[in-house]
C-alpha cells in the first residue's frame, strides 16, 4: 500500500491505493510524451480564465510563469516525476503548484481532465499528421521520381501472381502514388475531425465558469469547438479516424513491401536493394535480406491491430467518460510510431532500389504476354471477343506444349487452334503496351500524362 | 470432377475442375445479387462499344435486348443459373450468349472481369449508401425529436457509470446526432471514394480498343474515371472506407443499445421499451428483454470483424488482381446487411421508448451530483479550484457517512470539511444543468440552440 | 407491425413487435441448420422427463412421435417454417404443438432456451468438428505421401524469400504436417471443451424439476456436465476454442497456399498445378491461375475476423444471457464452413500438384546455397564462426561481382576474401543436405525418420 | 548514414545501413528483456558444444565465464549497448567478442539468430507463463473465499441485464472460477507448445555439426525437441497459444470488470469498492470511481488485438523465417504485460470489495423473480408447460400494472390471468433458490458441494 498525498481527487477518500490498483492505473508511462501539448493546452486556459476575470492577471502570470518553468524542466530533462504522478496532468498541476502555490491550485478552475485530456491528444494528432503528411509527400515524389526515370522500362504486369500482360515500370509504381494520395485525403479527415476543441466541456456537462471556448480553441490551433460536452469527452471518433489513415496506409505498404520482397529474390531478380536498406544473415553468408520490405510488410497487422483495439474498446460504452478509454493513447502512439518508422524507411528503399531495367524488360518479352493482344487482333478482324479468347487459348496450350512463345507459332499450331491463315500481328511487349491507349493505360503518352497528374496532385496536399 | 465447357476461361485448359476447388472457387452465391448492376454495367458498356463503332450497331443492339431480357428473368425468379456459373458475371454473358449468340460474345470486348466486378461493386456501394444516407437520417431525426420533447427532463449524468452532474435528456440524446453527424461524413467520403469508374482498366493494363471510359463513367453516375488500372482493378479502398463508415457508427450504434439496456434495467428505471421492440423469454414468464438494444450493443464486434478482414485481406498482396480478393463481397455485404438491419430497429426504438422523465428528475436532484456546484462556488467566493475540490469532498465524505445528501450538511458536516461559516447556494439540479451556461453545455439556451443547429446540419446531410 | 401470436413469451405483451425488430431479432436464418441438434436435443430432454416422472409416458411418446415427424418434414424439405418461427427451437415447439397437442406444450418444462441454444451449439460443433478432424488427416496424408515421393526431391530452402539452404521437398512439405498436428490438437482442445453438457441450467439457475443431468449429457454424447448454470448459459468459450482452431489453420492453409502461388509463377516454376485446381482469365487467354491457393491464402483473415468478432462480442457482458451472444453462431458457421471449403481443395491441390523436381533440385545447386557449409568447413579447420563466416561473405561478394558461383572461386577470389590457400570442400546441395545430420535436420535418414514419426503420428489422431 | 562495422553479418556488404533502415530494423527495445533467455540458451548451447568435441574446453570455459560476467552487467545495469547492436543477441555475442575474443567468436557455431530467439522466446513464455498461473490461482481462490463468505446472500440473477431468477452470490462467484479453470487449462496448452526445443534448427535446415539437441533441450527445461527445422524457425503458433490464453482470459476479466463497474452504481448498490482500488475526479469532488474494473473492462480488446495482429503478422508468409515476424514480441510482451496487470489487481478489487448482502438479498426478493417457481409450481399441478408459462405471463401483467408483486396478486388478477382457484406456493427468493436442486443449480447443498469441487480444481491447478 502506498500512501499517496498528492492525488488531485483525494479529497474524498480516507483509505490508501493497493500498488496493484496503481500498476493498473498509472497512465503517466504512456501519455508523459503528451507534456507539450498539456503543456499548451494548460497555457491556454490559463490565459483565458485571466481573460474573463476568472482568476486575477497575478494569479494568470504566476501561472504562466510556473509552465514556462515546468516546460524548460521537461525540456531539459530535469522534470522529476513523483510517486503519486499518475499521469502528464497530475505531474503538471503538482509541479505547478510547488512552485505557484495557490494559484496552481487555481489552474484547474473551469476544466476537468476529462476535457483535458483529450485536447491534448488532439493536439498531438494535428502537429504529429501534420509532420506525417510530409513524410508521406516525399513518399510519393520518390515513387515518382523514379517512374519518370522508368517511363519507357517495361515490366509484366500480374494478376494472380502470373505474368498477364506487359505493362511500364512507371504505371506500376504510380499505381502505388495513388493509393497514396487516398491515404492523404484520409490523413486530411482525420486531422479536420481532430480540429474540435473540446476544451471548456469539463467533466462532461460543460463549465460552470463564463469561460471563454472560442478563444482557447483559436489560440490552440482548433477549426471549430465541438457542439456537445458529453459526446465531446466520451468519444474518440478523431483517434479511429487517424488509426483508419495508419492502417490503410499500412496495407499499402505492406503491398509495396511485399513487391519488394518478391522483385528482389533470385527468381525474380526485378531489383537489387541497396546495402543500406537490406541486411545479412548471421549464419548465412551469401544472404542479402529485404528485411525493411518485409517489416513493412508485416507491420499492417500491428496497425489494423491497432485500428481494431481502439474500436473494441469503444463499443458498447455508456456516456459519458469511462476509464476503458485510458488505453486509447496506446493505439495511438503505437500506430502513429510505426508509421514514423515506415515512411522514411520505404522511402529511402525506393530512392536507393536498382531496378534491373533490362531484366524487367526481357521478362515483359517472354512467353505469352502478348495473347491478349493477339485476341484484340482477332476481335478487330471481325471475330467475337469469346470465340477469339477461345481460339487464342487454344494456341497458348499448343505452343506452351512444345515449350515455345506465341511468335514461335507455326502453322500446325495456328490451325490446331482453330486459328489457320490467321497472320499473327506485332506481338512485341512494345505493342503491347503501346496498345492500351486509353486513360489510365499504359501508352507511353498516357502514362506521361498520368505521371503529370500524380506530380500536380500531390503538390496540391 | 465436374466437366464444365461453358467456362469463360476453358480455351487453355485439357482437364477438367474438381469439385473441391469448384466449391471454394464460387461466388455465385455471394455475388449473384449483383445482378443489376452487371446488367447495368453491361449496358453502359455495350452502348460504348457501339458509339464507338467497336461493335455494330445490330450487335449492340441484340445486346441490349438481350440484357433486358435477362434482366425479367432475374427480377421475375425464372433466371436459372448453370452449373458452370462460377460468378453473376459468368452467368449473365452465359445467358446472353444462348440468347443473343455471337453477339453476346462480343459484349466482353475491351474488358476484363477484373475491371468488370469492382465497377459492379462500386455501383452497388454507391446506390446502397444512398438508401442508407436515408435510413441514418430518420434514427438522427428521431432522436432530435425526441430530444425536443425533452429539453426539461433532467437526468444524472454519469462518468465511470457513477452519477457525476445532472444534465438534460435532451443533452444526452444530442450526443448520438452528432456522432451519427460524423458517421455520415464517412459515408459521403466512402461513397466518393467510390465514385472512381475502373470500367476500361481491363485485366491490369487498360484496353486494346478505343473504348470511351468517360462515356461509361457518366452513363453510370461515377464522379470520375480511376488514374491508374493497375490501381483500379487491384485495390479495394473504397470498400474499405464503406467499412469504416460501417464499423464507427456500428461503435456509436452500440453505446446507444447499451445505454438503452442500462437505462431500461429494473435498477435504472429511466425507460420503457415499447413491446414492439423488446422480446420475453421462453422460460420466464415475468421478462421483458432489450433485445434490440443488446444486438445492437453487440453488432459493432461483427461490423469491426468485417473491416478487419477485408484490411487483413489486402495486405501484402502484390499487383494487381489476386483471387484472395474475391472474399471483398462478404465482407461489403454482411456489414451492408447488418446496417440495414440496425438502423431501422434503432429508429424505431427510440422513437418509441417510453422515458420516465418523473424518474429521470429525481433522480438528477439526488445525492451528490451537485457537488461541483458547490465547488464552484467557493471558488467564486475566491477559494483556489483544488482546495474548493478538496474542501467539498471532505464533505461529501461527512455526508455520505451519514447517509444524507449535501443539502443535508449540518454545520458539523460543514466544520469537519473546513467548511465552517459556508453558506450552501441553490444546489439543485435545474440550478446545476443553467450554470453550465457555456457552449455545448446544459444550460436550457445553449442546448436549445445545439437543438437547432443540429437539426440544421441534419437537414443539410 | 406484425401480430405474432404464437411467440413462445407472449404471455406478457399486449403490443405487437415491429417489422424491423423482428428482422434484427430472427435468428431462423442462420440456426434453421441447427435442426437436427435441437430435435436430437429434444429428445434426449423428453425421455429423460418421462423416465423422470416429470412428464408422463403419454406426453413423453407423444412428444417424441412428434419430433420424429418432424425430423422427416425437415429431412424432406416439407417442413414449412411459420412468420412467428423467431428461431429454429421456437419453430420446432410450435409444429410439435401442432402435432402433439398439449403434450408438445410440456417439452419445455425444466428447460429454457438458454441451455437449448447452447446444447444445440455444442452438440453441433461435436459433430462438425470429427468430421474436420478427418478432413484434416486427409490432408495431412496426402502432404506425407507427396513427401515420401520427393524424399530425393532438393529444393532451395527461404529465408527472407532468399535462397537460403538447400533442403529435401520432403523436409519442406513435411513442416505442413507439423503444423495441422497442432492444429489437431487445437481441434481436440475445442472438442473437449465442447463436452460439457449445459442442458438443464435452465435460463441461468437451474432447473425446478428432479431432472436427470447426467442422463440427457449421456444419451448427447458429452462427457460431463456444466458445473455452474449461469457460466453454462452465458459463456461460449467453447466456440471461441473451435474458432482459435479455424484461425491458427487458416494461417498455417494460408502459408501453404502463399507458398503455392510463388511456387506456381513463372519466376519460380518449381509446380505446376493441375488444371482441376486452376482457373483461367475471362481477358487473358494464356493465363493459368492458382485460384485455390490464393484463396486459401486470403481466408486466414476471414477466419481471423470471425474469432475477433465473437472475442469482442463475449467481452464486457454482464452473466448470465446476453442476447448479442445470437451472433455466436454467424461467426461459427462461417469458420467451420470456410474450413469445410478449404480442407479438401487443398487435398486435392496437393495431390494433384506436379513438383518440377529437376528444376528444384537444379535451382538448389545453384548460386551461393552452399556459402554456410563452407562457413562449418573452416570450423571444422579451425577457424572461428564469426571469422569464417566474414570470410565467405568476403568470397561471396567476390564471386557474385563476377557474376559466379561458390565452386567457381579463382585462387583471386579466395585471397580477396582472406581465404587464401583454403581448399573447397565439396559444396554440392546433396553434400549440403546430408551434412546436416541433426535431429529434425535435412539429412537423408533424418528426413525418413521425420516421415515415419509424422505417419505415426497422423495415424494417432 | 552510420557506418556499424560490427554486425554480425557484415562481410557480404560494402554499403553502410541508413539510418531510417537502421531505425525500423532495430529490435533492440523490445527484445533486450530476452537477456536472461538469451544468456541461458547461449550456456546451454556453449556446454554442449564442448562436450561434443566441437569447440574447445577451453573455449567453452571462456564463452561460460564471459556470459556470467555479462549477466552481472546486465543484472547491475553497467551493461552499455553499442550503437550497432541491432538485438539482444547482437549485443551479447558482441560483449562476449570483447571479453572472451575468438572463443566468443565460436559460440555462434551450429546455430543461427533463428533459431536462437524462438529458444529465447519461448523459454520466456514458460517462465513467465508458470508465474501467471500462480497469479490466476490468487484470483480464483479470492473468488472462492469470497463465494464461501457469501453462501448465503442471495443476489437477483439477470438474463438481459433484466432481473430473472434469484441465484446466491456464491454461484456468481463461482461462475468466474471456472471461466478461470478454462484459462487455466489454455495457458497449460500454451506452455506445452513452448515446450519444444527449436535450438539445433540453425537458420532452417539444421545444423552441419554433430551437436546434441536433446542435451541443450533437457538443459534449458524443454520437454522435447522441435521435429522439423523449417517449422521450427518459422512458426509462432506457441505466442499464438499464448495470446489465446490471455485474449480469452481478457473476455473474462472484461466480464468480471463490468459486472463490478454495474454492481457499484449507485443505481445498484450491491458492492462498494475498497478505496484502495477506486479513484476519485480531478473536478468531480463526490465521486469514486470504479477504475480497475473499467481498466479490467476496457482490455480485453487490447488482449484480443494482440492476439489478431500476431495472426495476421503469420498469414501467408511463405517458409521459412520472415522478418515479418520480428513483431512478434511486441504482441507477446504486451500481452503478457497486460495480464500481469490485470490479476493483481482484480485480485484485490475482488478480495476487499464490500458486498451489500443485505442489499442484494432484498433485490432478489423484490418484484418478479418468482415468476418462473410459479409457472413450475403449474406445471406440478398438472398443467403444460407453456401454458402455465402463458398464464403466469398474464398475472404478471396484471401485478405490473397495479405496481405491486406477485405475492400480491389479488382473486382479481389470479382471474384475469385464468389462474382463478389457483393457491399461490412460496415465492420468496429463498424458495426459489432451494427449488433448483440440480447439479450445477443454486440450492444451497448443490453450491456448497460446487464450492468443494472449485477448490478441489484450483488446487490441483
Amino acid at each position: 500500500m502506498s500512501v499517496q498525498p498528492s492525488r488531485l481527487w483525494g479529497g474524498r477518500f480516507v483509505g490508501t491505493s493497493a500498488e496493484a490498483f496503481d500498476a493498473l492505473n498509472a497512465s503517466l508511462p504512456v501519455d508523459q510524451r503528451l507534456w507539450r501539448e498539456d503543456i499548451r493546452g494548460s497555457q491556454a486556459h490559463a490565459r483565458m480564465l485571466a481573460a474573463q476575470g476568472i482568476i486575477s492577471a497575478a494569479d494568470g502570470a504566476a501561472i504562466e510563469a510556473g509552465l514556462v518553468a515546468i516546460a524548460h524542466e521537461m525540456e531539459s530533462g530535469t522534470f522529476v516525476f513523483a510517486p503519486g504522478d499518475e499521469d502528464i496532468h497530475t505531474a503538471v498541476e503538482r509541479r505547478l503548484t510547488e512552485i505557484a502555490g495557490d494559484s496552481g491550485r487555481r489552474l484547474h478552475t473551469g476544466r476537468s481532465r476529462n476535457d483535458q485530456v483529450i485536447t491534448d491528444t488532439l493536439l498531438w494528432i494535428r502537429e504529429h499528421g501534420v509532420a506525417q503528411a510530409s513524410a508521406l509527400r516525399a513518399l510519393a515524389s520518390t515513387l515518382i521520381d523514379r517512374a519518370r526515370e522508368h517511363l519507357d522500362t517495361l515490366v509484366p504486369g500480374y494478376t494472380h501472381l502470373q505474368r498477364a500482360q506487359p505493362v511500364r515500370l512507371a504505371h506500376h509504381l504510380l499505381a502505388y502514388v495513388w493509393m497514396l494520395d487516398r491515404d492523404h485525403a484520409r490523413l486530411m479527415f482525420a486531422l479536420n475531425a481532430a480540429g474540435e476543441s473540446p476544451l471548456g466541456s469539463g467533466a462532461l456537462a460543460g463549465s460552470g465558469f463564463a469561460i471563454d471556448r472560442e478563444a482557447t480553441a483559436a489560440e490552440l490551433g482548433f477549426d471549430r469547438i465541438s457542439p456537445n460536452s458529453m459526446d465531446a469527452v466520451g468519444s474518440r471518433d478523431a483517434l479511429v479516424d487517424y488509426l483508419v489513415f495508419a492502417a490503410q496506409l499500412g496495407v499499402h505498404l505492406s503491398r509495396l513491401g511485399g513487391e519488394f520482397v518478391w522483385w528482389s529474390s533470385e527468381e525474380v531478380g526485378f531489383v537489387v536493394l541497396d546495402d543500406a536498406f537490406a541486411s545479412g544473415s548471421s549464419m548465412l553468408p551469401q544472404k542479402k535480406n529485404p528485411d525493411a520490405a518485409e517489416l513493412a510488410r508485416g507491420k499492417a497487422a500491428r496497425l489494423a491491430a491497432d485500428l481494431q483495439g481502439l474500436l473494441a474498446t469503444t463499443a458498447g460504452l455508456p456516456l459519458a467518460y469511462n476509464k476503458d478509454l485510458q488505453d486509447d493513447k496506446h493505439y495511438l502512439f503505437d500506430a502513429a510510431d510505426t508509421v514514423d518508422l515506415l515512411l522514411p524507411a520505404m522511402t529511402g528503399m525506393v530512392a536507393t532500389a536498382q531496378f534491373q531495367a533490362d531484366a524487367m524488360t526481357a521478362a515483359a518479352g517472354e512467353g505469352f504476354l502478348a495473347a491478349t493482344d493477339l485476341a484484340d487482333h482477332l476481335v478487330r478482324e471481325g471475330w467475337p471477343f469469346r470465340r477469339a479468347h477461345e481460339a487464342v487459348g487454344g494456341l497458348v496450350r499448343a505452343c506452351s506444349a512444345r515449350g515455345v512463345g506465341l511468335t514461335d507459332a507455326t502453322p500446325d499450331d495456328l490451325e490446331a487452334a482453330g486459328l489457320q491463315g490467321v497472320a499473327l500481328p506485332n506481338l512485341t511487349a512494345e505493342a503491347s503496351v503501346e496498345a492500351k491507349d486509353v486513360p489510365g493505360g499504359t501508352a507511353r503518352a498516357r502514362v506521361a500524362a498520368q505521371l503529370e497528374d500524380a506530380t500536380e496532385r500531390v503538390a496540391a496536399w
